[in-house]
C-alpha cells in the first residue's frame, strides 16, 4: 500500500429536502451569492424558483449558460462579477460542468492576472470563495473534490486545476433532482462514474486490498443500479446509489493508497475538447478498446479480478476471465444506449494523430498511466474503436 | 436510503516516516504541546523519543499514563495541564483510549465545571483544542472520528461523548508503529473492528446498497489480514490494510444512508465498566451470542447476506447459510486466540442483571437497535455466553 494523505472536508448533505440548510449554512460566510447555473432545465424542474425562495434573504447574482465541458470564457465572466460585486459566496446548481467552472470562479477572484494561467500553474492558487453546490447530475464527483476541468476553445485545450482550497464547502445531494434528467445523460454519467473507478482500480498497486474491494462494491453498484435508473427514472433507491457512487468515485477513497496515473480520461478530454462530444459518451467509447490494448500477461491478474469479483465471471484461466470481463463491460455500456464507435459521434481519421500527441502532451500517459501509452500507442486505441 | 449529513474534515497521513510532518503542522496552532500517552510502550519503541525529536523547537508538557478504558480522573488532570499552561496543541499518542482522553481534555479545557459533565450533556461542548494524533494501536477509529469513549469510575459508567468539534485535526497512522503490537493486542484490535462495522451492517436499511457492499468490503479486509498481522507482525500489507480499515469502520462511511442503533457496544461497555476488561475481548465474546439472540425471520435474510458476500458460504436456506455465517464468525474469533466465555475473563453471574439494566438505561438497545432488546433480553445474552 502506498503512502497516502487523505482529507475530504466536504460537508455532504444527502437527501430529500436538504437544500433548507442552504439560507443558515451560506449565511455563515455572507450574504452576497453567485448563482452559476446552466442551460436552464433548473427553471424547468422549479429548482431555479426554490433556490431563491431558501435563500430570500440574500442578495442573488446570477452567471446563467454554463456549457457542458466549461469554457474559460464563462469562467472570466464569473470571476468579474465577483470582483465588481463582491461576492461572498458561489452557489452551482447543476452538474460536473457548472460546478468546475465555479471552483475556478472561486480562486480566479483572487488572482489578478488570466485565470487560465492558473490552470498551467496552479501555484496561482493562494485563496478561494466558498463553493456551494446543488448537484443536478451525477457524474463527475465534482461536488466533493478538489479538481476542476476547464476547456480553452482557442488552444483546444481541455485542462484541470487541482487544489486543496477548492474543495466544495457544501454539498446538496438530493436525489429527487435526478428523476427528470434523461435517460441519456444518466446513462453518459454512469459511464463516467465507472470510468473514474476503472482509472483507479487499474493501476499496478495489489497491496491496496480494501481500496480495491470498495472499488469493486462500487463498480456493482453502477452495473446494478445505472439501468435501473434508465428504466425508472423516479427510483430512489436507484437514484440514491447512483449519486453517493459518483462523489465516492472521486473523492479519492478508491485511489487511497494506489495512486498512479490515468489513462481513459485524458484520451477522452482530447475528443470533447476538438469535437465537444459528451465526455461520458466519450469514455464508453473508449474504455473496451483502451481495455483490450493493455491487457497482456501482465496485467491479465488484474482484469480476471475485476471479471470475478465484479461480474462472478467464473473461469480459471485468468487471460480467458480477462477477455470475459471485458466484454460484460462493453456489453453492459451498449445497453445503456451508448455509442461504441468513433464514427458514432461524428469523429473521422483526420485529427487522431493530432489527438493523440495532445492527449500525451498533456498528460502523464506517457509517464505515470497503468500500462504507459505514447502518442502512436493512443492513435492506435483511437482507431481501434473509429468504426 | 435513509438522508445523511457526511463530513470528515481529520486530516489523515498515511505511511512510513509521515510523523516528519507534526513540526510543520502542529506549528500551524501554536508552540505549546501537551503529549498525552499511555502506560509507556512508546518509550520502548522509540516513538517517544521520536515525537521529541520532530518537535525540538516545541514546548512540550506530557500527560503519561492513560490507562485503557480511560478515566475521567485522567481528562481532568488534562485539562488543569491545559489551563495552566495555556496549551496550543493536545498530540495523542497511542491508541483509541489516549486519543479518547486527548479529545475530552480538548473540550474541558474550554469549560468552567467538572469535564464529565460534557459526557451527560454535549451541549456544554462550544470549544476544543486541536487534537493530532500518531496511532500505534488500530480499533477504535477514534484517530478519524468525533467520538471519545470515557469511563467513571466512581460511578462505574462508560459513556460516550460525541461532537464534530472533536475531529483530531491531523492523524498520522503509519503502520510499521503496528509491527511491535503484542498478538492479543492486534486479536483484540481486530474484533473491535469488525464489531464496529457489524454494528453498522446490522441494520434493517436495505437500499443503502453501496454502504452494505462497503462493509462487506472492510470485514472480508479484517478476516484476510488479523491472522497475518498475528502470524508475521511486520507484515506491511496486513498491517496497513487493517490500520485504513479501522479508520473506515467507524468515520460514518459504513453507517452512511443507514443509521440505528448499536447494540453489542453497549453490552460490552458494561462489562468493561465493571470488570476492567479488554473491550475488543468483550466484543468478541458478546458478538456471537447476539447474533444467534436476534437471529429471526425478519433477520435471517440480512444475515445470509452476510454469510454469502463475506464468507463465501453457498446455502439456498436463508436460515441455515446465517447460522453458517454465525459459526464462521465465532469460529474466527476464537481462530485469533480470543476468549469466547464470560467466565474466561473472571465475570460471573453475579452482577450480570445489574449490567444489563445499565446497558438498557445508558444506550439506545431498548429504542433503535437493530432487534430491540431490553434488560431481560440482554441479560439472556450475556448468560449464553457465560460458560
Amino acid at each position: 500500500m502506498n503512502d497516502y494523505a487523505f482529507c475530504v472536508p466536504t460537508d455532504i448533505r444527502f437527501g430529500r429536502g436538504q437544500i433548507e440548510c442552504l439560507d443558515k449554512e451560506i449565511g455563515k460566510y455572507g450574504r452576497k451569492v453567485l448563482l452559476v447555473y446552466g442551460g436552464g432545465s433548473i427553471k424547468k424542474t422549479g429548482l431555479y424558483d426554490k433556490v431563491y425562495e431558501v435563500l430570500k434573504d440574500h442578495e442573488i447574482y446570477e452567471l446563467p449558460g454554463i456549457e457542458p465541458n466549461p469554457k474559460i470564457t464563462s469562467v472570466r465572466k464569473g470571476v468579474e462579477i465577483c470582483k465588481e460585486k463582491g461576492i461572498d459566496v458561489i452557489l452551482a446548481v447543476g452538474g460536473g460542468s457548472v460546478i468546475d467552472a465555479s471552483k475556478h470562479i472561486a480562486c480566479g477572484t483572487f488572482y489578478d492576472g488570466d485565470p487560465w494561467d492558473m490552470v498551467l500553474d496552479r501555484s496561482l492558487v493562494t485563496k478561494a470563495l466558498p463553493v456551494f453546490t446543488v448537484l443536478t447530475i451525477c457524474a463527475t464527483g465534482s461536488e466533493m473534490n478538489p479538481g476542476a476541468v476547464i476547456s480553452n476553445e482557442m488552444t483546444k485545450e481541455k485542462l484541470e486545476i487541482n487544489h486543496p482550497l477548492l474543495y466544495p464547502t457544501l454539498s446538496v445531494c438530493d436525489p429527487t433532482y435526478l428523476f427528470t434528467l434523461p435517460a441519456s445523460q444518466t446513462a453518459a454519467g454512469t459511464a463516467d462514474i465507472i470510468s473514474h473507478i476503472f482509472e483507479q482500480y487499474f493501476q499496478p498497486n495489489d497491496g491496496a486490498y480494501l481500496t480495491d474491494r470498495f472499488s469493486e462494491a462500487a463498480l456493482k453498484t453502477c452495473f446494478k443500479y445505472g439501468p435501473i435508473a434508465m428504466k425508472e427514472p423516479d427510483n430512489y433507491e436507484a437514484r440514491s446509489n447512483l449519486m453517493w457512487c459518483s462523489s465516492i468515485a472521486l473523492n479519492h477513497l478508491l485511489t487511497f493508497g494506489k495512486g498512479g496515473g490515468w489513462s481513459v480520461h485524458p484520451m477522452e478530454h482530447e475528443l470533447s475538447a476538438f469535437y465537444d462530444i459528451t465526455h461520458g459518451v466519450g469514455l464508453a467509447i473508449l474504455t473496451p478498446a483502451w481495455m483490450r490494448y493493455i491487457l497482456n500477461d501482465d496485467t491479465k491478474k488484474r482484469f480476471a479480478m475485476y471479471a470475478k469479483n465484479v461480474w462472478d465471471v467464473i473461469e480459471e484461466d485468468d487471460l480467458k476471465a480477462a477477455v470475459k470481463g471485458i466484454e460484460l463491460t462493453e456489453g453492459f455500456f451498449k445497453s445503456l444506449g451508448l455509442p461504441s464507435r468513433l464514427s458514432d459521434v461524428g469523429i473521422d481519421d483526420s485529427r487522431l494523430a493530432e489527438m493523440a500527441a495532445e492527449a500525451v502532451r498533456t498528460s502523464t500517459l506517457k509517464t505515470r498511466a497503468y500500462v504507459k501509452l505514447d502518442a502512436s500507442d493512443v492513435e492506435q486505441i483511437y482507431r481501434n474503436c473509429l468504426y
